[in-house]
């Protein structure tokens, strides 16, 4: 039976649209699984030995004996080349009249080298990259919340050609601009509308929800779980949270770290085995730079496998036609065995 | 220089990033050009003879000796065999908790198939043809407006397999929801906003800035105009709309629709030629069935070419990077002649 499922955050309806899943050519991606593992690209920005391609790093984790901007590193963060917008100016509001009004694009954006192997995606490798990956999530998103100018940090992953990567490299981006953006601010009055009338985090309630249920589980430790939300707009759609109530990515502590990677590292491998390494993007919505949402505001991550295209329908109404049941979804990688 | 500017409507910021055009490998798509057309496909659903492979039609511009569901038209529109959305239930919104609201999915779906050609996009056909797509869009849209469970009615165009076409037969598409979608709302408030401000259309105060800094304008004739908006999300993100006042795409009347298709079909064409064809969605955003708007709002097209891939960060916070400055894209389309 066709259904609409409302976003209980954002209040916007989905229809899962099981019907759909029946229609012809329904266009499905793959990210090329190189057969052979490939180390090293000699052309590559992000491979070791290959140091000078970038701008200087701002973090690095090496060996106590290496140099900055040379080999000998497990991971690395560095201004992105082609910055969308840059910390040279500031951001003030120019009104050449009401309808035309603009700034300097004030902001950062930066690359982090999730490791010096240039082929082994992020769910490939061991469980200590995986928590340093998350470490450096974390160190950088408070060095640059220090910036007066920035208002938001959005840290974001693309994986494979579809979903947007021009660097085959496995790395993530942190993008910090001068406004708290459309969806963050949707997702703070919605959260803050659900703690006014009912006192509760409603983030907190979907999880007490999600565990009762079940049905929507897809993998959880004793402090994160990973599910497929109610109101999923896209098949496969997955959010990763902590169990406890935290507003901000950046308070994650160490023993934190440890249990998050576990959570998320098993959450990649499960849709990467069970859907043969689709491309996908996450990001990370955690609390603004400059703004208290602790109360009503819960930091988490949401994955969305590029598995369908955002068409017509989508770009002119906000909604989405999913094709697929979330119930489904979650039942399936549930069962994918991790080696 | 970086800049950002800001949506006059929507109050949504835009990154307009010249310096990311430098990025490696920037992907670009084309639409395979048929280098022979084909007129007739014996598999497929929306060529001429196949009639008896879609639901019956509930339009078509026919000749007068043919039977309905029989060859001998130029325009059939048909319900949609995968139909999202359907009329069979009531919309009746079941909440088993706060979290889990839900209801039947009821709506309708339809395509309008634009020509029996199997193989000549939009931009090919004459003149008399694209007005009848035109035409087919106004009167689908005033007998779906019936409906009593319909709240709003999205015609909408996806043009090749990147832009979410499972099927080639050129057509356009019809879906009307039983709620307001996200983003029409968005535009209502802010149009009103702006109305209750100044007491003027934004959209007509738009056209007249257009009208005179005559640097974004595509195309234009005594009654309508394309151009690309100030704060395009997108490269070659391009506009049509009505130069008089007007909410209604219903209400455009003949003459209206011969001056409007004269506009589409070149606008279309410059597209077609000076991108080489490249995949695009297009929607019409008008008032809704069941909601008096005409004092501030004011009907339009969106057509989005689909040159880049929106990834994590547009995702993730709903905010556009767009890598091309709108004054050129609509100097180059500006200058491509029409043959």
């Amino acid at each position: 039976m066709p259904e609409m499922r409302r976003d209980p955050i954002t209040k916007n309806w989905v229809i899962i649209a099981t019907e759909r899943a029946k229609r012809p050519e329904k266009p499905t991606y793959k990210v090329d699984m190189q057969e052979n593992e490939v180390p090293y690209e000699k052309n590559c920005f992000f491979c070791s030995e290959n140091e000078y391609m970038t701008p200087p790093e701002v973090l690095a984790y090496r060996n106590y004996n290496s140099k900055p901007d040379s080999s000998g590193w497990t991971l690395r963060a560095v201004p992105n080349k082609f910055a969308a917008l840059n910390l040279n100016q500031e951001f003030h509001i120019k009104q050449e009249n009401s309808l035309q009004i603009s700034s300097y694009a004030t902001g950062t954006s930066e690359v982090i080298i999730e490791s010096p192997h240039h082929s082994k995606c992020l769910s490939q490798l061991d469980l200590d990259q995986v928590a340093d990956v998350l470490r450096a999530y974390r160190d950088r998103y408070i060095a640059i919340s220090q910036e007066n100018a920035v208002k938001y940090i959005l840290l974001f992953r693309n994986h494979g050609a579809q979903a947007g990567t021009s660097i085959t490299h496995p790395h993530s981006q942190i993008i910090a601009t001068p406004v708290i953006p459309p969806k963050i601010a949707e997702e703070f009055t919605g959260a803050n509308d659900y703690f006014e009338s009912t006192g509760r985090c409603v983030y907190c309630d979907m999880i007490k929800m999600e565990l009762k249920e079940r049905s929507r589980i897809i993998y959880e430790n004793d402090h994160f779980i990973s599910f497929a939300p109610y109101a999923s707009k896209t098949p496969f759609e997955t959010w990763i949270m902590p169990k406890f109530h935290s507003a901000k990515y950046q308070d994650l502590n160490e023993e934190q770290i440890l249990y998050l990677s576990e959570v998320w590292k098993t959450t990649l491998f499960k849709i990467y085995k069970g859907l043969e390494n689709p491309p996908y993007n996450y990001f990370i919505h955690t609390s603004p730079t400059q703004k208290n949402t602790d109360r009503y505001y819960h930091w988490h991550v949401e994955l969305i496998p590029k598995l369908t295209i955002a068409a017509g329908f989508e770009l002119g109404t906000g909604m989405y036609i999913n094709i697929a049941i979330p119930e489904d979804c979650a039942e399936y990688l549930r069962e994918i065995a991790v080696k």
